[in-house]
């Protein structure tokens, strides 16, 4: 990025130029698929959610019928946390690293899903906590080695919260350019269904108790634990507080892949590009997206429900209904990859089906 | 088929040979799916349902990794309901086979999943009310030209049913003996919501007002009447009943095309393939091939949960999770081309991810 181009600037110059750029759903082009649908040669409405995902993807395209949401690109955002040093969860913090390793060489479940669904996978170091060597498909957006632990004060700093959003608008406009036509969230890093819950809480009201869950699997102490630091989190960062503003809420209390995935949102709804978000952690990151831009929600389709209680309590708060629901909890964007075809073939209803009058089949009496 | 080939013989006799050939799921190979997805780069158990559906897909083929479920087939099975006389649905009758014609053209909605899954989709015809084209892409099954008004007496005679059975066992055979590793139910017949409520009704012994449903949208005045000629069909057959064979009651109040789907899970079944069940048709279909063959259920994967209550009642007598509920109401198999991606996905895992000790990732402390 040099000086002189027209995205130049700092961060949160950057934040405000993409801010400014999302516009709303076209609503033409909207009323246009919902009366194609019914045109076609089935029930009216008995194609149920994937009629309403038809309608959305037309209105974030300005098209009717809407483009096939492909090719379709998974950026898996990597980073560790500070709150990791509580215990709040019985994996190593290496694993994050690790887990990077693992996905580069393509063996992770996300590499099979996004493989099945034809996706390609990136993979983004916002702030792992161990030098990674270069290769291909890792970006290398480091804000820092990993977050501050977050029950002892703020997670990162304000300007450290706007790189890791700039870094996601970066990564989503990098893989638009490229060619995407879908985004897909994902996410690594050791203990940030901590950073999520605590964030959940800070945007959404609730207690504690009710969003905090077993993350990949904690025993009852380390949950009640958890919930504890999650509970000093907000009491030593002033939260909930209405008049902070959502990027200093993710800078107090979330993580480096919370922002940057926020970003990713930010920048995909710029580019009028569906995004595909995956479970709690994108769910807590949507909170952070939804309160930089409101309007970036119309461009986001809830991938899947995780088994995460705070992740029910984010779709709730964002009014984003579910594709698929089968009690994943495991992150990396695997359940957001699962529902790319859903929407693909939401999609494909409006190119491929016939009419009433072209199929000559008869209406309802 | 000849006098003198093995499987020849009457329709009944190859209903009995075919149960005879469904063995017990493949114990040793489920194991190994379970074991070997406790090995895999993920929390344990965080694929959720999906690591099921692998177990379950290791039993079938007794081998693991089991194999993807590619290619798929969809048989989608037409039919014609005297029912239909009963003004159960503002659709007229003749639309069972426009829509044949509309699925051979390719632009109904299964052709649209279809393509989108990489699904072949075949149309049987097991009892459409008109003379159908020969057409590339059509098997002429066909038993009669439609039921009989099961409120008024027996749909059809047992030797028809078994006949429908058999021509579903027929074409799963086909489909398997072409190479499909994986068999998708569909649907085609107008009124036949009605014959599934009678159906699930006399399978589970709930109320008729509990398990009819508005089909693809019908208004209160026409559900009542619906509820009625359920009650009536169950009355005028003497359904339910203990000591009544499960043959017997797909004669007495189904359709054709639900004894040939039934057929279609047990030559599934027997052939050791999966079977991705569709919605209220299906399962109700499945009600008649677990009375025929409990083992049969083993074999079958609920595809999705339809908007039809009598589905949920169908599901939960079988004792079936669905892969997704996305509030489709439309039959034709497009409830279970939705659900293949995500079963190739499941099976997929079982290829392609590695395990901690080959990616060198640490295990939870």
């Amino acid at each position: 990025m040099t000086r002189n181009s027209p995205d130049a600037g700092t961060p949160a110059e950057r934040i405000d130029q993409v801010v400014a750029a999302i516009g709303p759903l076209d609503e033409a082009a909207a009323q246009a698929a919902r009366e194609h649908q019914d045109r076609l040669t089935k029930p009216r409405g008995s194609l149920g959610v994937l009629e309403e995902v038809a309608v959305r993807l037309a209105g974030i395209s300005g098209t009717c019928p809407p483009p096939l949401p492909v090719p379709a690109a998974v950026a898996v955002f990597a980073a560790d946390h500070g709150v990791h040093a509580q215990g709040v969860t019985p994996w190593p913090q290496e694993v994050t690293a690790q887990m990077v390793a693992n996905f580069l060489a393509g063996g992770a479940v996300v590499n099979a899903f996004a493989a099945q669904a034809g996706a390609s996978v990136t993979v983004v170091d916002v702030g792992v906590a161990a030098d990674l060597p270069r290769a291909p498909g890792l970006l290398d957006h480091k804000v820092a080695r990993g977050t501050a632990d977050l029950s002892a004060g703020p997670a990162m700093t304000r300007e450290q919260a706007e790189r890791a959003v700039a870094a996601g608008i970066a990564v989503a406009e990098a893989l638009v350019g490229d060619g995407a036509r879908c985004l897909i969230t994902g996410d690594m890093g050791i203990a940030n269904t901590t950073a999520s819950a605590a964030l959940i809480c800070a945007f959404t009201g609730r207690d504690a108790a009710r969003v905090t869950g077993r993350g990949t699997g904690i025993d009852d102490a380390t949950l009640q634990r958890k919930i504890e630091v999650v509970r000093r989190g907000l009491a030593v960062n002033g939260l909930p507080a209405h008049d902070v503003p959502a990027i200093e809420v993710a800078a107090r209390v979330g993580g480096f892949e919370h922002a940057a995935i926020a970003g990713f949102i930010l920048g995909g709804a710029a580019a009028r590009v569906p995004v595909i978000l995956d479970g709690v952690i994108a769910g807590a990151a949507a909170l952070i997206a939804a309160g930089i831009a409101p309007g970036a929600m119309e461009y986001c389709i809830a991938g899947h429900r995780s088994a995460e209680p705070g992740h029910i309590a984010a779709l709730e708060h964002l009014g984003l209904r579910p594709l698929v629901d089968l009690e994943l909890r495991l992150g990396e964007g695997t359940g957001a990859v699962l529902a790319h075809p859903l929407v693909s073939a939401a999609a494909r209803v409006m190119h491929d089906v016939a009419t009433f009058d072209s199929a000559g089949v008869s209406e309802k009496e």
